[in-house]
This record gives C-alpha cells, structure tokens and sequence, in this order.
C-alpha cells in the first residue's frame, strides 16, 4: 500500500489521479492533499478519502474548512505544503499545483528521497537547473505526468541514455491548429478552451492554442532526460495518438500511444515500474481511427514554440521570465483583459526587457516570477 | 570484438548481416558461414570477410568451392551447421537459413549457450514447443530478426511479462493488398514478387503476398513471447512504418517504428541491448510521410492467416504440415506449376488430411516435413 500526497487536488489532474486511488485503493492511500480555492470539491474529497492532513494557501479557506469539520488537520501555505511532502508517511508525491507555486514542495521531496510524480511542469521549467542537481544528488527519479514525457519515459524504458538521438514531441495544434494567423484576431476564450482532443484545465488548454505547452514540454524534457535543444523536436500530430518517441541511434524510434487520457500516465507515475489495469479508460483501435496524420511544426505560426527554445536554450532567468509572462498574459486573456494574439506580445516584451541573470538561486526565481507577473499587471 | 557465424550467407538477410558486419568491423567479425548453392556471391564473401569455417549442403558445392581455393575448411549438410554453430568461437549465431532446415543448427546453438539472432522463422513455427523448451532450460535468449517480432522486442525492453495484455502484429498487406480476391484468378509470379514495402526474398515475398507470412510470424510470436494467440492481432498497416506494438493492462501501447530496412532489426540482434549508428539506413521521417493508415485483417479476403491460427491453435504437429505444404506450394507457384490462389488449396488440403500427431519430437517433425512435401510434389 503506497500513501498518496497530492498538491493540486481539486484541478484536473488531481481529480484524475484521486479516480485511479480509488479503482485501486487495494494498492493506494490519499494520505495528504493540498487544493487552492475550490472548498466544495475539497470537501466531496474529504469525506470519500479522509485525508490525514490538509494543505491550503489563505486562512479565509481555513476557516471555511474548519467550519465544515473542525477536527481536521489543516496546514497553511507553501510551509503546509513542504510539510506534507516531506512527512514520513508520504510515499509518493504527486505535484500538480498550476504554476510555479510547486518548486519548494518538490525540492523538499527530492531532499526526502520520494518518488515523485511530477505534473507541474512550471517547477522544472524555471528552476530546471536546480531540481535536477538535487534529483542527481539525492539519486531521486521524477516521474512525468504530461502524456509526452511519460510517453518519452516508457519509450525509454530498459535502453541506454547514450544511444538516444533525439526525442520527438507530438503537439495536437491546439484549439486553433486549422486556423491561419490571419484568422485569429477575433478570437474569444470559448473559442480558445474547445481543445480538440484533451479535457484539460483552462491554463492548459490555452497554453495548447498558443503553443506554449509545447514550449513549456521541450524545455521541460529537456531538464528530464537531460537533452540538448536541437535533440527535441516538436512535430504536429492531430489525433494525439502517438504522444511521444524517442529516436535512436539505429534510426529505430520507439513510440508510446493511447487514447486521450491523462489517467494513463498519471497511473504509471504511481506504479513505474509495475503497470495495473486501467479498467475506465478506452482501448486504443488504430483499426477505428484509421488513419494518423503527421505536420511540421511551424515557429512563424506559433511564435510561443520559437519564445521557448530561445528561453531554453538562453537558460539562467530567461525560462522563469517566459513562465511568468506567459502565466500572467492567459490570466489576462481568461480575464478577457488582452487579446488572444496579445498573450505572444506581453511575453516577447517582458523577455526583450527583463534584465538577464546567468544562474538564479530559488530566491532569485521567486523575486524574478513575482516582478514579471506585478509589471504585467500593472500594464493592463 | 563478437565472432558472428552465419547461416544462409547468401540470402537477403544474410547480405544484410554482411553489410552490418562491414559497417562495424570494430565490434563485428565474420567466423563462419553456412549456405545453398549460390557459389560466386559465397566467393566474394569469402574473399571480403575470409571466414575461418564454410558450410555448404552438397558435395558438388564444396568441389567447386575447393577448386577456387583448397586451403578452405569446407563442412557438409546440417552436421556441418551443427558444428560451426557449436564452435567455441562463435559468439553470435544468425541463423538466416531458409525453411525448416535451419531446425537442428538453433538446438545446437541453444545447447551451446550461444547469443541467437533468429531470420529462420520455421525452426520455431514447427518446433516452438522443442526450442523455447530447450532456451529455457540453457537460459539463452532468442532475439528475432523478422521486423515485427523485433519490434515487439524493442516494445517488451524493460516491461514486466505480467503486464502484457496484446500483442498487435502489423502487416502491410502485401502486393495484393488492393485486390479483391475475385482479382486473384489471374495474376502471375512478377505481379506476386513486385512487394510494395520490402525488399526481400521470393519465398517471403509470395509469403507476404498470401498473408502466410504474417501467419507464420503470429505462431512465432506466440513461442517468442509465450502468448495465447487470442492475444495475438493483426491489423493491416500499409506503409509499414510501426512494425509491430504490444498492448499493455494500462492500455498504454508501447510501438516500434522505422523505415523498412532489416539492417535495423539485424542489427539489434547482434548488438542488444546496446545499440549502434547505422548510418547507410534511411531516419524516419513522419512528417515527410504524412499520414499512415490501419484496417482490420481479414482472414476471408486472407485465408492462410487463418490456416496459421488454426494450426497454432491445434498445435501439435499440424504447424509442421502448415510450414511444409506452404513451402511445397510456393515453391510450385514459383515454377509456374500451380496458380496463386491454389497455393491456399494445397495447405487446406494437407492440413486436412494428413494425420495429427499431439506433441511431435524431431526426428517425427523431420518427417512430417519431408512426407508432406513429397505427397503435394507428386500431385503436380
């Protein structure tokens, strides 16, 4: 029996990971979650799976809670969530906050020897540097939860880092993937949110029509499998079939695919290296789907991709900058506060002007992430 | 430095074991060869590699060899390909005969703990129950040849057996794909050999062009991995780009993809769990292919496919009578004795009427082999 944390209970990903607990709750316990805002569902949660502590960020929400049953143990803040993920009763970490509130708990994972899954790709993205020397140090393995890293997980599953060529990111398109640039002036949130393959969170699902999810993953894979920038490659795959492959040096490429479903990876995080059955989620038919289609993935159409290569390979504060930029333009967006082709321009502006710094410590990220996101909402 | 010794040097898969022994001549050497009676193409091989053993079927072969040079080691018949096989300087046997011959040469090998590459795919489909009994017992892995089942090698690295649900068998359909059998009546040897993926052998080729092939592989497959064959499929996948994939309990579907070149699979034969650079194959480039396509398999349009199941379903000695009569046929389809759809008769009819023996030894499966043979070369 593996104890369960979960930081981001409420979101998508974490709703999806509390249905694999319970289809196997022989094998899994909820022992601590932490959520943001969304008390309702914290208390559907509760009450199914008694979670021994509870981590929120506001003490308004605390007191909410406490209302509903003060006998619970409610923690506060990133220091709640430290605490939980190092408690010796938690097994198995599963980070799926949205943004890049995650870092610490991680951090604190690694130095505790966890097995972490790792959903909130913001942790490695500003701070890649510094979560993978401690994961080398600590000799702690981070399980992806994004379907194209676990896909680039299993492709690598039983071979050798050496004998990698490359590793290829499949990207959907997005909401907007059949639209040209020229088309999508006018476009709204609804538009953005109907994502063609994925049922995802808002954040996600615009990142998806931006590109920027794709931008945020090769930087992301790059920290995970510790690949150079011009070893990732992103090619356009609408089904989202195939979500991922690793190319050998043999010319052999190894692919892992499935039908859309994010319990499917989140469920191998849990079980690497065993597998379970996953009796909910939907049989793959290549016979039923017929056909696969495969695109080249353009920079000039989806400028975001193009932002996050030179981010990453630029590296030092420039990914926290393109993190924080991004975070705040979709808030304003969501917000309807800019434009969706506004969302490329807050982030070119705030990597063109935030001052550069070659190896930020967390403190640095933090103050950086901060100022990034304060002077873009100043600006609207 | 791996001394290969290889049987049916002069085939294609033996060419292309010979192109991957140059490729690496660091890591490769040729010791010994084994083939049929194509004299100048073995010359020029004994010339480049200068093996220290040859094996060759009959006594007019080696004195035309001898009269080239008779400083060679020339041995005879499958005592010789016993002996080479068993020789304490191969490290790497490949076995790459044609037909069922190549049988006693793979037990002796298993005996002798060698490393096996296996082309020969009769050798397991009409005596799996014998060799995989005998790998077990010497605790020697068979590592395959055929892309698929090499594929599903390369899907199965690193995963657990328990956690194995499919195995899906790809299969391009071969060179009459896009007939209907109404369209069968007429066509010839040249329309059956004209395959539209591979490169290959003639026998494999009309094999294909049957779907024999593919039948021949699912009761390979079956022996490799030790699956039931209602956990066998097989889809059509005309471009023949994913060679093979395994289905796991989570539903994640685990692939191997590439251009169709058997240098990629020999390769990894000789070289697993390594890999090397093969840099005179084609990469993979999806994009450049655009799209690829899946259909159901249909053993009315393709009843050798279902002749395949049903003998390796009955087992017993009923895939030796599969394996002979299908070679008997298509050795007569070559010399424009029998039409191509009475390749399918011949089969139905022996696996029909000859007698069932329940767990057949060697020397019995020898001669169901030779009896079945000589009984379809006296009808025509």
């Amino acid at each position: 029996m593996k104890n369960i944390t979960l930081l981001g209970a409420t979101g998508s990903i974490g709703l999806q990971t509390l249905d694999i607990i319970r289809e196997h709750n022989d094998e899994f316990r909820l022992f601590a979650i932490a959520f943001g805002k969304n008390v309702d569902k914290a208390i559907d949660i509760i009450e199914s799976f008694q979670p021994k502590k509870i981590v929120v960020q506001e003490e308004s929400i605390r007191q909410k809670l406490l209302s509903y049953n003060d006998q619970l143990t409610i923690l506060l803040g990133n220091e709640g969530m430290e605490e939980i993920s190092a408690d010796p009763d938690t097994d198995v970490l599963v980070n799926a906050v949205m943004g890049s509130i995650g870092l610490s708990a991680t951090i604190t994972a690694i130095r505790h020897k966890k097995q972490i899954a790792i959903a909130n790709k913001e942790t490695l993205v500003t701070a890649g540097h510094i979560v993978m020397a401690e994961a080398k140090k600590y000799g702690v393995d981070l399980l992806p939860v994004d379907s194209e890293h676990s896909a680039i997980y299993q492709a690598l599953n039983g071979e050798h880092a050496k004998d990698v060529h490359k590793l290829i990111l499949t990207a959907s398109g997005g909401s907007f993937r059949d639209k040209k640039r020229s088309e999508l002036h006018g476009v709204t949130v609804n538009d953005a949110l109907n994502h063609p393959n994925w049922s995802m969170g808002a954040k996600i699902t615009i990142d998806s029509a931006t590109m920027m999810n794709k931008g945020l993953e090769v930087i992301e894979a790059h920290w995970l499998f510790d690949m150079a920038y011009d070893k990732i490659d992103v090619i356009q795959h609408k089904e989202s079939i195939i979500h991922s492959m690793v190319e050998y040096v043999d010319n052999s490429v190894i692919a892992q695919l499935g039908t859309p479903d994010m319990r499917v990876p989140i469920q191998y995080a849990l079980t690497y290296p065993d597998r379970l059955a996953l009796p909910a989620s939907k049989r793959l038919d290549l016979v039923e789907i017929s056909t696969l289609h495969f695109d080249r993935m353009d920079t000039e159409r989806f400028p975001c991709l193009g932002f996050a290569y030179e981010a990453g390979n630029k590296g030092g504060s420039l990914p926290t900058v393109l993190n924080a930029a991004n975070e705040a333009a979709v808030d304003l967006f969501l917000k309807e506060k800019i434009t969706f082709l506004e969302i490329e321009e807050v982030i070119a502006d705030a990597m063109a002007h935030y001052p550069f710094i070659d190896q930020p410590d967390i403190s640095a990220i933090q103050k950086i992430d901060q100022e990034v996101r304060q002077q873009i909402y100043e600006k609207f």
